[in-house]
């Protein structure tokens, strides 16, 4: 077996932490998507920052590659093994290590989940805001540089993170960042860790950034007769200044597929959610500003969803698309892509888009948190199903071609993991080989998440 | 004459933009502090990316060094070519390239300065928000992380910068960064880059993001008893949520300078300076509240700046707050520095400080964006006083030492340049070793502000 010098290296100081057995494997070998399964060697469940080092310090030492897997939902296959070696799965280092609610930080450990820190933070009146969807590991929203419905008023990760520990490649362990708000203080390592994907070193602490509750929370849901009124709408909002903490569109099909999920009757038209956060009063004001827009673009079927359960309802609509839209195909897996455009080709974007799915016959809603110009596809597959898969990788490249034609990045939130590697070089140009001496400096021997983000000959 | 060979070579295509002159090197030799006067052996003025690219190729290719210059507004002596070789003098490069409105972005020259840019946008509806006070290049403010009064709601130039072009240490030319407003395409290039100091590559041109001009903003000037009194106020406006756009803490010391140089009469008390920006009905709000929370910590003097002439003298006073401070001991010059702590430390780290600026003999006002826990002291030494400045500089680093302890640091927004890079391996640690990683990585030869940010052996 390969890696079995590293692997009995390994077992004698993790024990039972170091588990073989095929399920264990299969279980860390599968992704959300479509991607092969590729079980690693072995997992490693390790405990400390120390004991990181140490699995570190011993793989670099015999070559053996380590990938770290923190809840496994990411959407690009990052966290597969593809050059196998260890999957390490940081899911016992989960704890709350401090919450400074003075300075509205919290000090966590990367295998940690979102909805955990958030109800451990509830009765601080504080918040973590970043909301993939999904109730990923923080590590694992660091690591790819996670955003999500709120990001378009409290940012992304790149935002959220202020500081890091992280192991290297050679097992040193060292810390980024501070506790304070900004820093000039030589090159941004905190920000050059977040987004590398495993690929430069391993996080073992977030400090992340909190934010106030907030006191009022307006939400609502809206229906346009075509999509680019949904989109004018957004543009505006905008432009006024108002600001939204969520705006989502769903189109006509995402429409269908969430009612076939949850019982609704929302039309079969594209929708707009949103959500404002303030005090009484500007979340009020807010609301009503957004409601003149809605109706300035011809919306209609405007539910403002008052109470806190009618919120959760809607939000709980929204962040179950992938799991509603594979139900809508039995058998089916999903190609979920996602690119991100300036807000002023969003309507072309999106029009291209849908123009493309209905040519290629596939099934695919669009969803999207339009505030950032950030949208999703998600592509429904028919499993074993060569000719569909086929198609469906040939529109989720076209889109990342558009995505570039009109200014904008291949992937908003999703990542390069596997699907996006072979598109980076065609985004940038030179700059991927920028990359790629940044991995070869941190990484010389290439054991971390080898295979991934850029292309390094060893 | 060292360098002769690549100075020769760069005359041949640049003309009498390649300068000699005495004059022209020691005005690129003289920062705003105290640092000696160290002239380059020439300064370069290029027009275009190409330009830079073959000047950089050239002095690659020759071992000649190169240290970009923006406005020399620096506070460290980040543009000074302490190791000789070009000063590379980027004022030629002035144009707004694009104005995006629709997308609220801003495709600009490096050499172009902020008050300009914010010139040209006044008719469109948005405006630039970094401000550092002094009217510095968006180059340099970019190269040096620069936040300011307004960093607190807007952020600091790692939050405002979307992209660049940048000429790497080979002489090529690479594009980071795109219009959509966030990728999580790969490594963080553009937020590699911004804080760099010049020493991994040269900016040539940056798209930056832009926010709406406030509909509303209302601003204040208010006294307190003691400083404790003006920071427990700050903390509870950032606790409460409300969004300010500017708050700054002036101290005694600053305040009888302040009244010294503007014929103001404040009285001689800490102080805090702030402004919310909003809509007509937010912006009141937030006034509100905030005199509220004021009235409960006992300040009082509370002058709100109605029209724009007063606000404009308000700030017009904070941003003049250096000339003042050398204007208020005549025949002096200033050692500046500034430190970031978190806010839960802020009390701590300015009552420490003015009882060392106290003990030291040394006139000193406290002045700072404390909605970021970041402060200055402006240090006043006699020139040549050679006792002063050792008492100076020993006071810097015991802030310095003090922002670490309190879990902040050692520069909040001034940078490393030439006077803080001893202090680096103090708060990096480890991770200090990385950067210089990076920079071999990124510029093997040493050809870019060398003697900067990090130590490489060469």
């Amino acid at each position: 077996m390969p890696h079995d010098t590293a692997l009995a290296e390994l077992a004698s100081f993790l024990g039972d932490r170091l588990a073989r057995s095929k399920p264990e494997r299969e279980a860390h070998g599968r992704s959300e998507t479509w991607f092969p399964e590729t079980p690693p060697d072995a997992v490693a469940y390790p405990e400390t920052s120390a004991e990181v080092s140490r699995i570190i310090s011993t793989c670099a030492r015999l070559g053996c590659p380590v990938t770290a897997w923190g809840t496994g939902t990411s959407l690009e296959g990052h966290a597969l093994a593809v050059r196998g070696g260890v999957s390490l799965d940081m899911s016992r280092m989960n704890r709350v290590l401090a919450i400074r609610a003075e300075d509205m930080q919290a000090i966590v450990q990367p295998g940690l989940t979102r909805e955990a820190l958030n109800s451990d933070l509830r009765a601080t009146g504080l918040m973590f805001s970043v909301d993939p969807g999904a109730d990923a590991s923080l590590g694992g929203m660091a690591a790819t540089r996670a955003s999500g419905t709120t990001s378009v008023r409290y940012g992304t990760m790149r935002d959220n993170v202020m500081g890091l520990e992280v192991v290297l490649a050679d097992g040193r362990v060292i810390r980024t960042g501070s506790g304070a708000r900004k820093s000039s203080a030589g090159y941004d390592l905190t920000g050059l860790f977040v987004g590398s994907e495993g690929t430069l070193g391993i996080i073992t602490e977030l400090t992340l950034k909190l934010h106030g509750q907030p006191e009022a929370i307006s939400a609502a849901v809206c229906a346009f007769d075509d999509f680019e009124a949904a989109v004018r709408t957004v543009i505006a909002t905008i432009q006024m200044g108002i600001p939204m903490a969520r705006i989502e569109f769903v189109d006509e099909t995402g429409a269908t597929v969430f009612n076939a999920a949850n019982g609704t009757d929302l039309p079969e038209k594209p929708h707009l959610m949103v959500e404002f956060h303030g005090s009484e009063l500007s979340a009020a004001e807010d609301a009503k500003r957004f409601g003149e827009i809605v109706a300035e673009m011809g919306g209609a079927h405007f539910d403002w969803a008052t109470t806190t359960e009618d919120r959760n309802r809607l939000w709980k609509m929204r962040h179950g698309a992938y799991p509603a839209c594979l139900a809508f195909r039995p058998g089916s897996m999903g190609l979920v892509t996602d690119i991100c455009v300036p807000i002023s080709r969003l309507a072309e974007a999106v029009r291209e888009t849908r123009a493309d799915i209905a040519e290629s016959g596939l099934t695919g809603p669009i969803i999207g948190h339009v505030g950032d110009g950030n949208f999703h596809s998600v592509l429904l597959i028919e499993r074993d199903n060569a000719a569909e898969l086929k198609a469906a990788k040939a529109l989720a490249h076209r889109m990342a071609e558009r995505a570039l034609r009109l200014g904008g990045t291949i992937t908003g939130e999703h990542g390069v993991g596997m699907g996006k590697k072979d598109l980076m070089e065609m985004e940038h140009g030179a700059a991927w080989e920028v990359m790629a001496r940044i991995k070869r400096a941190l990484d010389p021997d290439g054991i971390l998440n080898p295979g991934k983000v850029v292309e390094v000959s060893q």
